[in-house]
């Protein structure tokens, strides 16, 4: 074991009580770069809440059937602060998704029409928000 | 190219008016056991319908994002008889099936419970069923 | 749990003799819709036979590896009637499928020509079915 | 066109400003479960914000490589907000979680023991961020 | 059981000591086709070595979630003399490749630029190997 | 941009002789990370060989239709050696892993009798293997 390992294996002992298993039989050339980026980008303050990060796991893992992931992203999702109606809402929504693309994909729908309608369409709704707030701009200054 | 591969390549054009390039780029180790696959399983008369292994492959096309499958396996349901309607039901059934699939791995449901329950309600709607049945013959010999 | 949730799980109770426990960890917002899609689409008489469908739903199981689907559709199957050599001829499909889509989406296929090729190939098999008919006509008319 | 279909495309075009006609490939009996799902699960409030809904679609459109999905998610995704760096690190995430979930099912890391070190060092990081909680209280206090 | 099953179970106990139960449950259609894939690709020698051919199961089978093939081609390789280090790291690129396609297909990558960029990059790689080799055989000359 | 992504950026530049677009779209949560994995596991000398990865890198973006994977992977393959003929038989394989994979799947094949005949297979094959040993070392000793 390389001092790199063991610094890493140190920093990871550090912050959840041991070294995993399945973190050690990751190869040497492979444990320095996934340790960075599990406490840079998933662990870490970043753009995205935690909380949201981990939801994403559970979608992800989901809608590509890993047991290992949707287990870890729920019980850290919950260290987060994630909710039963949350982590059920992440699921259905990534079903959903999955149905759409399914079909979308099994059809053969048309790419560059698809993409024409959807920026007409996202057009479309930002129109109408902004109608709807200028409505109401205009109602509360004629109070 | 070995006498194996031109025998193939003949039977291929034979059926087919010409050998596609794809199956030029199939490594001579692969050829044989692929066109005998695609001969005796995918275009023969099995136990399936050739229409209904054709929308088969569509569904599967869609579930996991191939558009050569996707096309290939539409012009093919096509030449065996299937509708728009039945193409565009083949589609979304794939999509319902990910939907369902991908919201139970997501939410990890106890697979024993699951098993349990589905065999249950199986059982159920057979029985209901035997007693409509039933109640036919009934009703049949009253008169 | 809103008038709706109750009133979709009297339906589902009334089909199945049970809500299982999956059905009910679906959110609220979900429930609906999920709901309108299975009876509607996967277990009413549409342009596909039920048996049909729940091969499509075994076939998908397969390619994307959901043990509960595979299951729930080989269980479903068998109640609307589809037999061993069917169960696995659906799932022998949904193999060669993916063998197929696997090694074309690898080597990079051009998907023009992939195009050209597979439409020009059905062609051909139409016009021989076509010949072939008129040839029995002919066969026909003569005697 | 059945009274329920118009009643939908009309709701849909209440909406977005059009059909797309991807909606319109979808068939009867599909429809109304579908844009059930689409109205009160994806674009309604819910125990999500739209964002993260949004977010989870792209993330879940990368893991399984749908293109309809990474554009239509993104659009909706910015409609409600989302930020380039938000979009990008949902697509990372998503991205870290594969990598994990595919070494892990390639070495078949035992479950039960992926399990058990799980809960335990989910149990760690909560027990570690009691005691700072704690720590800081009697350091509020002796003040 | 026709003739042609019972020769192809034959070769199969031949080579195996059994027919495994899975392969019983093929359909007859499909049991030629897989089998001489199986011993033409697969366990034949060919122009990858075996320990590779096995390899890629491992990465493939982490990579699309089944437990079947991760046991078969880690017993496969092992035979082969793979050894536990290479095993793992074909567990890492695979989960490695994973991570950055799933990256790509999230944010929308545009195609013909990636591929631009690729080609230059191999370019540049090629260009600099090319000027190592002259660099050491001018040394060589010198001496 | 921070010191650390100037220092990476830098990096990749000498390698490569540009920084392509889309890892500069990488979160800079993620970008060591992945960049760290992509020198240290993918591209150093390790214990399987650079083709070897990168013909993995080829049968996964098959297998999980990554089109920007199976570029990158099979430019790379070619820079490391690879020939036509190897890229065709790595597409091939994944593809035949794919099938059994999900025939397997969706037979619900029996995992514990799968686990035990795969290893009493493997065990009888190094029997023979051992036995052929013996049987040329004793004829070698003859003579």
């Amino acid at each position: 074991m390389t001092t790199d390992v063991k610094a890493i294996h140190k920093e990871v002992a550090d912050m959840f009580g041991q070294v995993p298993n399945w973190m050690r039989e990751l190869p040497e050339s492979a444990l320095s770069g996934f340790w960075t980026t599990m406490r840079d980008l998933q662990l870490a303050e970043t753009a995205l809440p935690n909380k949201t990060k981990e939801l994403i796991g559970i979608a992800v893992a989901g809608a590509t059937r890993c047991r290992y992931c949707a287990l870890f992203h729920t019980e850290a999702a919950r260290l987060f602060g994630a909710t039963d109606a949350e982590i059920a809402e992440a699921a259905a929504i990534s079903g959903h998704t999955m149905y759409a693309s399914t079909f979308l994909n099994a059809v053969q729908t048309d790419y560059v029409e698809f993409r024409r309608e959807t920026i007409e369409m996202v057009g479309y709704v930002r129109q109408q928000q902004a109608q709807q707030k200028r409505g109401k701009q205009r109602e509360a200054a004629a109070h």
